[in-house]
């Protein structure tokens, strides 16, 4: 038997198969999911429509029910969209339409871990250039700076960013679309619980982008279910890359029927948002952290150095409760923050509860 | 507005769009589906238990309950297994993990088209080796030769190949495995309809991996499952390029369901392979095509010239018989042929009927 590691490419001998973080817990606010799951009259109308499935037939390797369901609910034709096995695959494909080996991928440090992953497993390098550190704003010289060297390819721009939460300012955006020369990649994964969008600009300009999610907002993280939004001449180059039979006919038709019932669905997002507005004000009031503004449906909560945080994360967890540990190396080594996705009230009750008792355990100590 | 194509990546120029080729047809003999589909009472109790699913929630990243059911029936452990995306999935992954940009894929000539395709979608180049022209053998030295070549890196064998539905001799397998210091990726998606398998082989070398897929026998093709099974070594390696939540949550249940029921399946894999030598012996009874012997779930069918070959598929069209024309450059311009997927029984019954009116039309017309 022969050990001859030649077989392997070589690059990816520092790349390591993705971690899931499965953790014991009772409350689950580590993945940014929606809490409310769907609404049962909508999941057991998808199941209905099921039963007249062919699951043995290919599935419509367009999705093209779905994809004329949204583009046509945003006042686009439908060679205006690509439907992703989620938008993790639409990451991917992006990175391989507009990048290869030997090039850069830029985005922001703190950003969404996909575009990093997706450049390393494609062989491009990727640069995150650093917000700045005190109100996470947008480094938009740097970023042009680094979109104009010769092996630029794509810049990554997620509108509002995670896992920080806010929104970078419009006008810095346009300017790095304007004079990058790059193809520009507006990641609106948390729209609905922020609202702003690049949307209307992708005709105005030819290296815009807008990638958006099922996951997030419309409960449908389980069925993969992203999509692109680009003027057709980028979607035709997009398509190339795509794999025939990408997204299930389940999925297709679960996010069908999610279309039909948008507005059912608002109703959770809305509730979202008062949580998540109703939580920003109560952790000032309880703890001693800072709780950053966020148009997403999590909150970053800065606490302190890595063994601070880890304490706190482990006290939660011991409650049950499943938070994210976040940081990143553009932060000085005493910025650890969580994330902490939001859950339904009678859930973040039970959050707030163990952060104040965290904090009175904290006081008392010191 | 711009209009810089400096944006796309230059490899992509020659790369087209895959087409869907979907035409009006009432009978589907082109994408070798399994024509009776799911059983009902299967289809009811994945419906039934996924009523439990929580749609909100990302999904097991490993699909760690359909991988050990898989790996369990098969005496493994499920570290020998990873589940994708349907088989198509594991094809690019393999791609990523064994080849890189300026390296060469390996297959035969003719072989399935997702092999050529997913090389250039990642920047390989790819090789098809001809087989035989006469009996669709295996050039086992021509792709040795291949493969000692300084920029070979992966080898492909479709076992029983597509489209030529034939076994190639195991021996030349195994002589490739042990000679072309390459990785070897014996595609077994047809295993159920012909029997024969390598998958004991994987622990002998440390170059051979396995791919299934649920497609074709499991009745599955539109919720995209496929799987390859390889010693873990290999296994940890592909992982690295593997999307974090590749698999959505309903795909993973509905395997799981099926592997509870592989047995009742069976049924039906036994009723293809009846009805495709049914349809062996009745073609070359009633028509003057050369009919190869096929173990999978279609038959090769030689026509004769490119237009002949377009006159019979257009004929069986306008009956509503959707087949599949076929070539490869390795044959000659007048070796054309229809691939046509084994239907139900009374299906395959009015493919026989038109086949004999075209056969006496064209004997007519001569």
């Amino acid at each position: 038997m022969k050990k001859d590691y030649r077989f392997f490419r070589v690059n990816l001998k520092e790349v390591k198969p993705y971690d899931p973080h499965e953790l014991p817990h009772k409350i689950k606010l580590n993945a940014n999911e929606n809490p409310y799951g769907l609404p049962q009259t909508i999941q057991e109308e998808i199941l209905r429509r099921a039963q007249n499935i062919d699951f043995s037939r290919y599935p419509n390797s367009l999705a093209q029910r779905l994809s004329e369901a949204i583009s046509h609910s945003l006042g686009l034709s439908a060679d205006h969209i690509i439907i992703g096995n989620g938008s993790d695959e639409l990451i991917d494909y992006l990175v391989r339409t507009f990048s290869e080996e030997g090039k850069k991928v830029i985005s922001t440090a703190p950003c969404f871990a996909m575009y990093k992953i997706y450049s390393q497993i494609n062989g491009s390098s990727f640069v995150g250039v650093p917000l700045n550190v005190k109100d996470f704003s947008l480094n938009e010289e740097e970023i042009l700076e680094e979109a104009k060297k010769k092996d630029a390819s794509l810049i990554f721009i997620a509108y509002p960013n995670a896992p920080t939460g806010n929104y970078f300012a419009a006008e810095k955006i346009i300017k790095i679309i304007e004079e990058s020369n790059c193809m520009v990649v507006v990641d609106e994964a948390y729209y609905e619980f922020g609202g702003k969008t690049f949307l209307p600009l992708i005709s105005r300009y030819d290296n815009l982008a807008i990638l958006r999610t099922f996951s997030k907002a419309y409960s449908l993280a389980g069925l993969r279910v992203g999509y692109l939004l680009s003027n057709p001449e980028i979607i035709t180059e997009v398509r190339k890359v795509k794999s025939p039979f990408n997204v299930n006919t389940f999925s297709q038709l679960a996010a069908e029927v999610i279309m039909e019932n948008q507005e059912t669905l608002k109703t959770n997002v809305h509730r979202i948002i008062q949580e998540r507005e109703r939580l920003v004000v109560k952790m000032a009031e309880i703890s001693p952290f800072k709780v950053y503004p966020s148009y997403t449906n999590f909150i970053l909560l800065e606490i302190g150095d890595k063994d601070n945080t880890d304490l706190v994360f482990h006290r939660l967890l011991e409650k049950g409760i499943l938070v994210q540990v976040t940081s990143d190396p553009t932060f000085s080594h005493s910025r650890y923050f969580l994330r902490i996705s939001i859950g339904k009230r009678e859930e973040n009750d039970i959050l707030l509860q163990e952060l104040e008792n965290i904090t009175h355990d904290l006081v008392n100590k010191s």
